[in-house]
């Protein structure tokens, strides 16, 4: 298996290093616009081959990984179109996927399958020097299979995910845009706006104030240090949903003043208490335990059952750990089998699909 | 030097553990009306005496520590009076100052010296039971010295902080609730409001949701998961300052919004990019460094005299490292003797202070 890296930055060279690790695939070619960043990548291991030019790097690849800034995933996508190979995948690890998503279908051909990517998982610092194959292991890494998407090409793709110890998740790519404007855009939005209200208060009131600042004003800001450039995108390709919640924010802000300024203990104690309770069940660094359950479900030979089933899964908090393609020696029908963690995982995963009017045995 | 802990919750027995390792005080007599907790705090020595009543422990104490719940300093302020030593140095530890202090000064007679405390350090996790000499190494530790403020006192209170291995800032009562709304109290309100939001949206959408929840959304709500009680009582103590900073957030937030929706990209990144300056250049836990200057202040023996010196350089962001009263032998006029670490720091604290109408002479 032949992977291509276009744009070995932080995570294309992570992702290299971590690919590499495994025993799935055979080389990774990597380019980058920046020869200097493309040499570090060669150089700290995360790229096989070095190519002149990303049309070089991606003929022929199996998986063509697109890890370019958000605003040149579908221009990137376009210009490699024409030397992509048949059956190859082409993925992408952007921060939103709605628009992109929709701009890597536009440009890839028909031959080639579009499962978009994001990985949770990165750090403040930049670059491939930066790189780790570790970057991955325990995190969330989303894919946004299609009604088109092939369930072989998902499985494939899926299985190097997990390979490299990230915890695959489907979800549709517009409602991947709205779950993450709430756990990744709104807190850094809102830490840029809590360190700028406290650095002018600084300023203007008290140089001392920031002297004051313990570990909860740290926490809470952490997020601020992150480069503007990146959010610059985001907020551009994620505008509805970074705006709706801000509005929700701004809106249960607002309650929350009227609770402090009316005295109302009660309804200041369920808040706080609520969020209590919500910080401290928040899941750990995906260390959920059990045993391994294989969910078998038979599926028709239909375009978008595997989107449909994959996100029916991911809806209900439930991570697919391994994922297999079982066709029916009878031809026409076959089905997905899925493995998942535990018992709950495995009741809550079936009585969703079968929700949604699957059939579901557990093995 | 007899001290007396009343409270030996986590920060009366933390301080308790720090005094104790000093070599400036004789022994701590301690109380709480939590007998287990009282009991707790002697099996790990952060008290030498077990009093039975409040009145036992500070009766013949050189100094009090009220480390009670902000609700009951001041009435047990009240209950202590009677038994308070002629000359003895009365403190708290609460999260806010301006009504505290009030009480305090109400409340003790007119042969104890009033400062109130406030230590920028503490845990998520309460009792004695996790007390440690270190909580207070390296934090700001906020004194609210006033124009009844003896320098005598304030000299021997300052040292005792000083001792302990935390940094003493001198700042106004009211000054001093203003300051922690912003770096403590809306912090903690900002990530209880977010995690909410995220929960709610968990239940209503996508089960899902918080498995996206990586590192930056885990650092702003962090002190989402702190015990609701203490908060509720901050927020009735400190009403003013923080109805006043949350509207001030939420103004921010919906110039925010306005900038996200209008695609103001020049707007967004000097937030964004002041944001990330102001964090990048947050101090650290105060590792400043350089040689430690001594400023002479010559004071004219007036009431105030300290409270006006000590809060200016706090203005200005210096700590104070050490403090010493020099009587010029002559009476009437004596000097104070601050040092502070730095020419920086030397230097912006003469400024200030010549602003403010005193002489400085470096040493």
């Amino acid at each position: 298996m032949r992977v291509a890296i276009i744009g070995t930055g932080l995570i294309g060279s992570s992702l290299g290093l971590a690919l590499r690790r495994t025993d799935l695939i055979d080389v990774v070619v990597g380019f980058d616009r920046n020869p200097d960043e493309l040499a570090t990548a060669a150089d700290i291991g995360g790229v096989d081959i070095v190519a002149a030019t990303p049309e070089d790097a991606a003929a022929g690849a199996d998986l063509v990984v697109l890890a370019v800034p958000v605003t040149a995933v579908t221009a990137v996508a376009k210009q490699l179109a024409p030397v992509l190979a048949d059956g190859a995948i082409l993925t992408d690890v952007a921060s939103v996927k709605g628009p992109i998503v929709e701009g890597l279908q536009a440009a890839a051909p028909a031959h080639v399958h579009v499962i978009g990517g994001h990985p949770m998982a990165g750090s403040h610092e930049q670059g491939a020097a930066h790189a780790s194959a570790d970057l991955f292991v325990g995190a969330t890494y989303l894919l946004t299979p299609t009604t088109h998407t092939s369930a072989t090409a998902y499985q494939r793709l899926h299985s190097l995910v997990a390979a490299i110890g990230a915890k695959p998740m489907a979800v549709e790519p517009s409602h991947h845009d709205q779950l993450v404007a709430v756990v990744s855009h709104l807190p850094q939005l809102a830490a840029s706006t809590l360190m700028n209200l406290a650095a002018e208060r600084a300023r203007s009131e008290h140089a001392g104030l920031l002297l004051l600042a313990a570990g909860g004003f740290r926490d809470a800001t952490r997020v601020a240090a992150s480069q503007p450039q990146l959010w610059l995108d985001i907020c551009a390709e994620n505008r509805e949903a970074i705006v709706a919640v801000l509005d929700e924010f701004g809106g249960r802000l607002q309650a929350l003043r009227e609770a402090v300024a009316g005295a109302d203990r009660e309804g200041l104690y369920r808040m706080l208490d609520d969020a209590r309770g919500a910080r401290r069940s928040l899941p750990g660094k995906q260390t959920v335990s059990g045993a391994m359950i294989d969910l078998v479900v038979p599926i028709p030979d239909r375009p978008g059952v595997l989107a449909q089933v994959t996100r029916t899964v991911g809806e209900v908090g439930v991570n697919i750990e391994d994922f297999r393609i079982e066709h029916a020696s009878e031809g026409g029908r076959g089905s997905l089998s899925l493995a998942v963690i535990g018992s709950d995982a495995a009741a809550a995963a079936s009585e969703a699909l079968r929700g949604a009017g699957f059939e579901v045995f557990q093995r």
